[in-house]
């Protein structure tokens, strides 16, 4: 990983002859600079290790919602997404590994990330087990999408790569929109369960949106549209206030659209 | 699927004319040549439906045990070899389709196999639960190995591939050797798991071996080795009382084998 450790060097000879002024003008810029990529790498990882790790624990979720399946082509089906998600999440840790991160370092870093989402939000019938992973794994693709725009355009295109996977939520939209048609006390009990759900998961957003390094990729991402270049430094700075409060109106705005594919009242 | 229902077909004019006794000779050997065909391919679908579903029931398994692993590492291993067990699934399930079975119908049919030998050998320790998987994914793998021998050359080439696959078993031998190391409290327990693990296995293997189809195609793969053609469905048909004998035998070595390369005795 490229680090700021160069900024500790003690002054060698060959910087104590003439020209030193100049010399230490250009070796602090390029130590700015150095000390500004490192920042960004470190927040790549960061960010990057969030994405893995929701695909890692989708994996065990799809795992666990494929043996508990009331069928067996709906168990096939959901087995073959988990697998799809080791393989998302793979190409995200080769990534860090190329940014010099440690996989397993970042990935541990958002161990137990759903576990109070889960306590708090325990699904009694598989319609409310479907449509939590449907609400769950949308709001937190949403905000891995969001985040990754403030990457670096390799990292970011990988994200973007890795989440553009409709298949995941068909299988949901399917199931829920067939067990929906014309039962209007399970369509409302659910739309109660997906407000509930989409609240939860926001504040696990939340949460993760105010970690520095996620907040700063963040504000990048809102400043990446509009400026590039040292410029986009000051930008992200001045927006990491506003960012939260764009996102969360993008994540409710994309939940409300998700919703209304179930035909469910956000 | 190609079936027998040619047996049941009403005699239609052109049977009836001159040469009749001579058509109808040609017409009964080739009414039992189909219906040995059909009588095999409807075989293979029960073998394949068996692999498919050891792998199916393997996915499952080893997702949790990703889920439980105690180290990062291991979750991430555990859940790339889960995912493995999807992709053999559905090649063997692929292979059923071509045979004209239904995929889904002949996974239903090893529906909870081994939901018995679950309930009599709880692990209670992470250590216990390598062990179980080991040994049971090795009988269970080992015996759908020597049954598949004894299908069309296809499906025996589908299934040797699909089972050459050393991953599995590195994991759990990498960890158990080294935990073992220098502890004989802990290998002389696991010994004494490992005999009890496979005692309980090989009786799902015993039930299963009894089942007619999977019974004709292990006798046809004891016969497969010296035998070829029609020869081959007499010395089948022979071998059927005196196959489970020699498949024990094969299974309990194959064991012993597995069980020195841990350092514990069988």
């Amino acid at each position: 990983m490229t680090t700021s450790a160069g900024s500790s060097r003690p002054p060698y000879p060959e910087h104590t002859g003439p020209g030193r002024t100049d010399d230490r003008t250009a070796n602090r810029s390029g130590k700015d600079a150095d000390a500004v990529r490192a920042l960004e790498v470190a927040d790549a990882v960061e960010v990057l290790g969030l994405v893995a790790s929701v695909e890692h624990q989708a994996f065990a979720r799809l795992a666990e919602d494929s043996r508990q399946a009331p069928g067996l082509e709906q168990s096939l089906a959901l087995s073959r997404l988990a697998a799809c998600c080791t393989e998302r999440r793979d190409r995200v840790l080769a990534r860090i590994e190329e940014l010099g991160g440690d996989p397993a370092t970042a990935l541990a870093r958002f161990d137990g990330l759903l576990t109070e989402f889960d306590v708090r939000t325990p699904s009694s019938t598989w319609a409310e087990r479907l449509l939590k992973a449907y609400v769950g794994y949308g709001v937190a693709d949403d905000f891995c999408r969001l985040v990754a725009r403030g990457l670096d355009e390799e990292s970011a295109r990988l994200v973007a790569d890795v989440l553009d996977d409709a298949s995941r939520t068909e299988l949901a939209v399917g199931e829920l929109d067939r067990a929906c048609a014309g039962d209007d006390v399970l369509s409302s009990r659910l739309a109660l369960w997906g407000r509930r759900l989409v609240g939860e998961a926001l504040g696990v957003v939340q949460r993760v949106a105010q970690r520095p390094e996620v907040a700063r990729v963040l504000a990048r991402a809102g400043a990446s549209d509009s400026t590039d270049g040292e410029a986009s430094h000051v930008a992200a700075r001045e927006s990491v206030a506003q960012a939260p409060a764009t996102v969360f109106n993008e994540l409710t705005a994309e939940h409300t659209r998700r919703m209304s594919r179930l035909h469910l009242t956000a």
